[in-house]
């Protein structure tokens, strides 16, 4: 593997566990109503993470494509996370954003 | 790919069709804390169909256990989805006991 | 689901398996050194094909923007492909020039 | 998430890696025809164990189902990759057997 990948992947099974953490965690909330664009969201980043680790651990020729598409899935869920004072909310827009930060390093590279 | 798959790919398509469907509609009910069960089974069993479809026509060797676990979890997410009224989750349990029916052939095979 | 996107989950899941299809058969050909570049491929887009249907399936905000690189990467297999007289590997270029079509669609929509 | 399942995560995540990693090494190597059964069991192993450690951070009632057949697919890339000698193998069946292990005692909890 690429090692100019190594920030970026980690910064990508972060995101992926504070997704998958806070998707779990907003289902079990008692305001469930307020949290159904983070549940959401909070998929679809786990998901274009991982995918993004596959193509990066794999050398993809489109892993500068992939890590752009998965910057804005990030910089959106955080946005969205960032609204709800639950700790878990919090920690995964910090998650998404260190993540967008890191993904765009790679995709302008 | 192995032609007796054939069904069964077909119901796990179906299947992972009416699970994100599901998923989305349910995150969109007034009531949506009543649905949280059903938003987590949806969105695990929309991705095991998906293992499973890739198992099969890959002719991988562990098609059948797979195929195994995807049939507990699809009659887990159908139990929960009957229980509910609304149009989404009565397809989505039909589609799910389908689905379950055609893996535990291919369990059994 | 919004109907506008049924063509083109068709197209990706038609295209999904033929890449699953053309994986399997590219590594038992004889000459497999041959065939890595769509062995590959083959698994990079069937896996963007299966993220791109779920996007459109849950009503993704994001569904445009799979749909485009989901175009990008079935061009690329699709490229690598038609080089190749087997007929899993022909079926998969047109399969995949298929998909980008439809995914263009939706991306330009 | 539950921090029962925390070594077995990282075991997960460390095999998702070290098969993504012998999957694109194997694709390189001169002889791909004597690696095919390990890119076949590298994909398929990869993938089982993204899908293991998503059930894990999310809580999954069929975690240990999951696990079960997670093990069971470790075990099978494992045994293929300490056939061969390269460094890229021996790394992934080391990371195949540790991660078959901490699922197993997931499976038996």
């Amino acid at each position: 593997m690429n090692s100019r990948y190594q920030d970026c992947i980690k910064a990508c099974l972060e995101c992926l566990e504070a997704c998958n953490n806070c998707f779990d965690a907003c289902l079990n909330e008692e305001h469930v109503n307020m949290m159904t664009e983070c549940i959401r969201l909070d998929r679809e980043c786990a998901d274009i993470c991982a995918y993004a680790v596959k193509a990066m651990q794999t050398n993809s020729p489109f892993a500068q494509q992939i890590c752009r598409l998965c910057a804005d899935i990030c910089e959106s869920c955080g946005n969205e996370c960032k609204q709800h004072d639950h700790s878990h909310c919090q920690n995964c827009a910090a998650a998404c954003f260190r993540c967008a930060e890191k993904c765009r390093q790679i995709a302008a590279a």
